[in-house]
């Protein structure tokens, strides 16, 4: 068995960062540039006033002036120049007119009635420079805006509207095929279950999961606990332009446990089996897909989840995240991982290490007197349990030592959901939902999955 | 002029949360539950093998057994019953037999070589229950596995389908409706610029930004500073079924500033400055839609947000973030605040209360020997430079002190990005792209925006 930081250097050395494609703005955000952008042009692209106010020469000083044009945009006083003794009205970065060396504001003057033309009293004394932005004074001509593998968020939107680029290279976002297997699953659909069955839920929750790395999708359904089925299924996903394959179930010790077999057949599976609770049978290969229509050829990621729903998930967290983000271009895949304090005592497993789920909220005080991150267990860990992944925001990576550890204790959390949405009262600890007599049934029967 | 706290108060205090609607689950993600999930069945919703091995009786000891029968799923194995001296094959999740009360993994036995029939060797002594999860372990039936009011991440999509739910009564996000105005702007599209002009960036910053909250959007492009078209468009807009509205642009002092008087004529401002930089000519309204068509009429929140880039982007962080969140139906709309550590002395504004842009990051030791979060500055703060918004995923709230913050000091962060795809080597600091000569040149000369 090797480690999971083993199992990411694996995964992320055989994962390759697909080739860039040009989009239109709209749909670069979220993904990661491909090329510098340059700023065409200097930003403001003529002196512009900072403020609604008057156009002056500074050392006139205070006093009273006519105001000669008013300048709001475009032609707006074009080939009038202030001389000493005029102003000109100008609003937030209309150009200023030529001649002129600051702005006076609005408030800081006074309009003149006068039937012979606009007159303006200018209150204040002002310095040359005042008010006025200097052609590229937020962005020179030329200037490298954004950098290659740079993340583009809103702001870098704004940016790329602003040097006018409507056609942005990016790293596409890979395209995740999801297939389930287990002759028990039917789908969720499914109103009455019959005896031996249950609802196919990794499924919807696999692609929800890749709908939220912004993946493409592709729905591979159920597939009996058969070998030809298997086959056939996945030797038509191959070739449909996926990147990343993620089927669950039918990896562990089970004599129809036929995903690893083909794997095997059709590729290279590099590890089955990782030191980590909960997941231990996660099998990952690279297939090479042949070319078929318009799709050409490349490598596929083919990851065998677990098919307990918890595993299923923690393992898409812990190397399917990365691997996503690895194709799409980041310059470093690896999760977010902060401290916490644990806020109630937590046993580890005494084997391997334990990615335990907890909701970890900001505190004032996270029990060590300083502001911090606070981890609440979400409950029992049995990997079957889905309501253990419930509003939880993170993974505490427990080290396998078997002793218990204090309330307070501060341990790693690796970050798997949006923190910007949590808010400690909107809180309600999942574990609140099951009995404890119940759980205690559950804990004490099952002998170390 | 009101605080922050204030304006935020009358926002939330006049927004309502949206009327719930039913939604397929693939639709679900991301949006607030309307109604409490409960389990119609439990899970399991039969004894099931928490491992791949053999179906016993625990009483019966290590020894050689026939097996009797195979239990995969579906009917395997109905109508048998396990008595003292057999054992079942089982694999993980499948039933367990009638009569046999534990699981011994496959590990720990031998199959037996028997022309008469399948045979195995129990290796091990066990107890009664281990690795089988009784009916309803993971799930009572009749449980609520969901709450009105929590989030739908991808765990909360697995409890869906698990419980057959495919139609979810969710909080609907609002649509959202963005106008850029000012007769400065032209289309991102232009390639050479004439005098005077400028890209209009905020539109489509602002879309994004919506998309990004997962609204739905309107784009209603860019009105000139004129009285009529404003209204043409708005009031087009107003009868549209939208439920926040977005301008940018004209709310200052100039004399064809027509956001504000239009507000006022068609509905209620409720402010129309906030002490805050960059940001203070932000004007909030509440308009009542007419009915049009088959769109029911409805309270409009209307925000007049000011025309520089980044005091746009900020407002939209405190403003319609929570108003957004408010409509969606979150418990707690507001956003989230962590303490970081400034990595550089920053000088706070000796009037209003700033909202420094910075890129923040956890470290394993903030300055204070702790870990932490250290917050960098994204360089020169003036609200026409966007470039001070790139890459940030955090606001520093730095009181009206006039002073300066030391490196090291702990301020306040408002998280405005998603933390999950920060770390370390992939901050770039934007500040680095501006020459310090040049942003000196700025500095000096703007006397406070
Ligand atoms: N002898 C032996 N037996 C072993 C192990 C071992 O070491 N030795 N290891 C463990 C561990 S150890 Mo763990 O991650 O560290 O907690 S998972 C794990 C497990 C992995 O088994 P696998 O073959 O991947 O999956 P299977 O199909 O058997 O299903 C697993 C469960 O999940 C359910 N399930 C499947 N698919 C879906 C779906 N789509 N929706 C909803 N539920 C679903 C399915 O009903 C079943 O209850 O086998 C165990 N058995
Ligand atoms: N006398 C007086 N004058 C004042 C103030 C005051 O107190 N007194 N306050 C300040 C402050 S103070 Mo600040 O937030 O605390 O930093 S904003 C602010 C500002 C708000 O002005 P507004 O009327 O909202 O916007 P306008 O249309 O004038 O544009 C503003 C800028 O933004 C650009 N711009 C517009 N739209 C877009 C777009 N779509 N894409 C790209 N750029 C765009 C546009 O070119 C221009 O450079 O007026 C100032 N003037």
């Amino acid at each position: 068995m090797i480690s999971a930081e083993e199992a990411l250097q694996t995964i992320l050395k055989v994962a390759q960062r697909l080739p860039p494609v040009s989009v239109p703005l709209h749909d670069a955000l979220g993904k990661v540039l491909a090329e510098d952008i340059r700023a065409p042009d200097p930003l403001p692209p003529y002196p512009a006033s900072v403020k609604d106010g008057y156009a002056v020469i500074a050392s006139d000083g205070p006093g009273e002036y006519p105001v000669i044009t008013e300048s709001r945009a475009g032609n707006d006083g074009l080939g009038v120049t202030l001389t000493p003794g005029t102003a000109a009205y100008v609003t937030t970065g209309g150009p200023i007119p030529d001649g002129a060396d600051a702005v006076v504001q609005v408030e800081d003057t006074r309009k003149v009635k006068d039937p012979s033309g606009e007159r303006v009293k200018i209150l204040v004394q002002t310095r040359k420079g005042v008010d006025i932005r200097p052609v590229g004074c937020d962005i020179e001509k030329d200037a490298v805006v954004l950098k290659r593998g740079e993340k583009i968020g809103v702001s870098e939107i704004g940016l790329l509207a602003t040097v006018g680029v409507m056609m942005v290279k990016v790293y596409p976002m890979p395209m995740i095929a999801v297939l389930s297997t287990g002759d028990e699953l039917v789908e969720p659909t499914t109103g009455g279950l019959n005896r031996g069955e249950i609802r196919d839920s990794n499924r919807a929750m696999l692609l929800a999961a890749a709908i939220q790395q912004q993946c493409k999708i592709l729905d591979l359904g159920i597939a009996r606990d058969d070998k030809e089925e298997l086959e056939r299924v996945l030797d038509r996903a191959f070739s449909a332009g996926i990147h990343i394959l993620l089927t669950s179930g039918g990896v562990s010790m089970g004599d129809r446990d036929f995903v690893k077999p083909l794997l095997e057949n059709r590729g290279t599976v590099h590890f089955n089996k990782v030191c980590i609770k909960p997941g231990k049978p996660l099998t990952f290969a690279e297939i090479q897909s042949k070319p078929a229509g318009n799709i050409a050829p490349g490598k596929i990621l083919a990851f065998g989840l677990p098919g307990n729903p918890v595993s299923c998930l923690v393992c898409f967290h812990l190397f399917v995240v990365p691997a996503i983000r690895l194709l799409a271009g980041c310059a470093n895949p690896q999760l977010l991982r902060v401290q916490a304090c644990l806020h109630q005592p937590i046993k580890a497993d005494p084997v391997r290490p334990e990615y335990h789920r907890a909701i970890i909220r900001w505190e004032a005080n996270d029990g060590s007197g300083n502001p911090g991150f606070v981890a609440e267990s979400t409950g029992h860990q049995m990997s079957s349990r889905l309501l253990s992944m419930k509003s939880a925001n993170a993974l505490l990576e427990l080290p396998a030592t078997g002793s218990v550890l204090p309330a307070g204790t501060s341990v790693s959390a690796i970050i798997i959901s949006d923190l910007t949405s949590t808010s400690s009262s909107e809180i309600s600890l999942s574990s609140g939902l099951t009995s404890s007599a119940q759980r205690n049934t559950c804990r004490e029967t099952i002998a170390g999955e």
